[in-house]
């Protein structure tokens, strides 16, 4: 017997998972399909409160049947469902389908952007050949909308952030590579509670808990779908800090994405041991307008791509847009992005993007400049699209901070 | 212009590269299939020497081309292939397959337990409907006979984490909780070199640098595939240390992974402040001689499965058969797997497993003991198959460490 005790609680509630599996059940109403198989670590986790080895069968009544292989006698604890059910075999996923309908429907759901194929094929194979739809913008729709409950996981997050950045001054030294003070950073957001790992969405993307990196170096580019990826210390990440020594004058940036509960934050700001240029200086001045505008302007029912050209104007106007969110033909071409679960969630503040802000998406906001041959500079702060406007979950204060 | 002094160098060379690709090709022409596409981080990083956003194409002439749609630039610096070549859009593929072979292939390869059904779909598409078959036995069976170079990677890894036990007397605190002890450890690791991150295959496992769990937290299953997983801070992760505060004489396990050049390394000490009970001192001393008598006897051409049989009845002889990798029916049914570009690679000595080792294998061999009231012992090292049995690689001593 698995003593409870030993087992953290994440607080999330029957009722919660209920109206979770309901905004689910009513997207696949809508497509007239009756069941959603969903496995994907951070998708189960939302519809089950636990993300032991299973899946969980999700109705288009709202019902939710979570199947556990491994390891059952855990999820029991961790999850407030009522119907948690061992399994062994994967033939027995099809028992308990069969269980739900009398039948195994004609059509079912998974999450195709991230399923392997050759998971695919084995549950054509397990339910007779049924047609299989993908689900994932049904799920990732949901999980735009953010109760009370997440929002307050996002709050822990930014808060562990927050003090970090205030020992700033004693964790980092000139001199130091961007490895080890990264490396200090992520140990003290440890100590204040991150849950120590941080998700991204896509085969090809990789969850780093925080990045930091100074001059030249916070300017290489890379694979990932972010506006910065830095040189990272070896080919085989490619990301992040490396071996670069942080230098007097030269911008530093610490972009960290503190989690509880699964919820991450994602946060930025710009450092420097002694002075930035005038230029610098003036371009992190420039982005903290563009939040701010966003602060006191954002409200429900504003197009996302209309944030994206709203702030690359403010960018051309000051002089800047050769470096907005990267240089040159290296621009990403978003500024920000909703977080949660994972740190790319819905919606995207991006170029020509039509989703609309909508009270209870949480979003990044990232303006970025980059100068290849002097480094970044950059904020990015968490809000909450409220009825009205928009509320800051961000606690740091938005100057620049000399070390 | 990107500056190649800022991009790191892993250095491997054009001809490791070409016998990489020669060994996927011999699969292919076996197969009868002349084009294999490769994409997953780990698998294009092994043929291309660069993780950037893209395609390496192997022919079953052991070409490789590389398309690069994000960063080409970075990519041209950090792969020493020939054929680097930049594309835009997802149809240029179809463009570069019909470079190489004057038509679309009848028949290509992609790695089908990890690309997601949706680009399965989206290649079926670009390429004519061609017939897609799953190259990953073959990409996990070239990759499980390491090179010298990948075998001094594992090796800078293996002597992090010996950098890293050095320190722990200094580091760990009796009172701090498991999180912050793992924090500290994971920190030191990186100071050392530690690439900072931790690759593990499957669509349902997450990489954790280093886990640290102390008494009764330890024995805590999980959804991971491997035989401890621990409490986690939250349901949100459910694996690695999380808020128990490590006691005095209760088991500390440290099970690490220090990566270099994208090999990582996999060991596990046993740590006490204090003194251990008798009956886990025993269980560890029997973890010991497992791993001992593997250094001693083991050589090519023994069966993997024999291996974890030899150990389990040793386990079983000494009283410790419902303790051996788990406790009751939560016991993992292997003692050992391989390491390399991810945790979990080929082979896996494991009950009834039918790999023989073979020279240029290296294997992690984890003993470990479970006892859900007390906590876990046990000790993993890292070896290399040689010509006439194996070369420890692990250089960390074998005994208990007390704090």
């Amino acid at each position: 017997m698995l003593d409870p005790v030993l087992i953290p609680k994440s607080g999330v509630t029957r009722e919660e998972l209920a109206s979770r599996a309901a905004c689910l059940g009513n997207h696949l109403k809508k497509a007239n399909i009756p069941l959603a198989v969903v496995g994907y670590p951070p998708d189960l986790y939302y519809f089950t409160g636990s993300i032991q080895l299973g899946y969980a069968l999700v109705t288009w009544e709202g019902e939710t049947i979570y199947l556990v292989k491994k390891d059952p006698e855990r999820a029991r604890i961790e999850s407030p469902l009522e119907k948690v059910i061992p399994y062994r075999r994967f033939s027995e996923i099809k028992d308990a389908v069969r269980g739900l309908f009398g039948k195994i429907p004609e059509t079912f759901t998974l999450s195709l952007d991230v399923v392997p194929t050759n998971l695919f094929l084995r549950f054509k194979d397990v339910l007779d050949r049924a047609r299989i739809e993908d689900d994932s913008a049904f799920i990732r729709s949901c999980r735009m909308i953010k109760s009370p409950y997440e929002v307050e996981n996002i709050r822990q997050g930014i808060k562990i952030y927050d003090a970090v950045l205030r020992r700033v001054s004693d964790l980092l030294k000139e001199g130091m590579t961007e490895a080890e003070a990264e490396g200090a950073l992520v140990f003290e957001m440890r100590r204040h509670g991150h849950q120590g790992l941080v998700r991204m969405r896509g085969w090809d993307q990789e969850g780093i808990d925080g990045y930091l990196y100074a001059g030249r170096s916070a300017a290489v580019p890379s694979f990932l779908d972010a506006p910065l990826g830095g040189a990272g210390m070896t080919p085989a990440v490619a990301i992040a800090g490396g071996n670069h020594r942080i230098g007097r004058n030269e911008p530093i940036v610490f972009d960290a994405s503190p989690g509880v509960n699964g919820y991450v934050s994602d946060q930025t700001r710009t450092m420097v041991f002694g002075q930035l240029s005038e230029k610098l200086e003036n371009a992190y001045r420039v982005a903290v307008e563009m939040v701010q505008r966003f602060e006191a302007e954002a409200k429900p029912g504003d197009l996302c791509g209309d944030w994206f050209d709203t702030m690359e104007k403010m960018a051309a106007r000051a002089g800047l847009r050769d470096h907005f969110m990267g240089f040159e033909d290296k621009r990403a071409r978003f500024v920000g992005h909703g977080i949660g679960l994972e740190l790319n969630e819905w919606p995207v503040l991006g170029k020509g993007l039509t989703w609309r802000l909508d009270p209870g998406m949480v979003v990044a906001v990232e303006p970025k400049m980059v100068f290849p041959e002097a480094g970044v500079v950059g904020i990015e702060n968490d809000y909450l699209i409220t009825e009205t406007g928009v509320a800051r979950l961000s606690v740091t204060d938005d100057a620049l901070i000399v070390l």
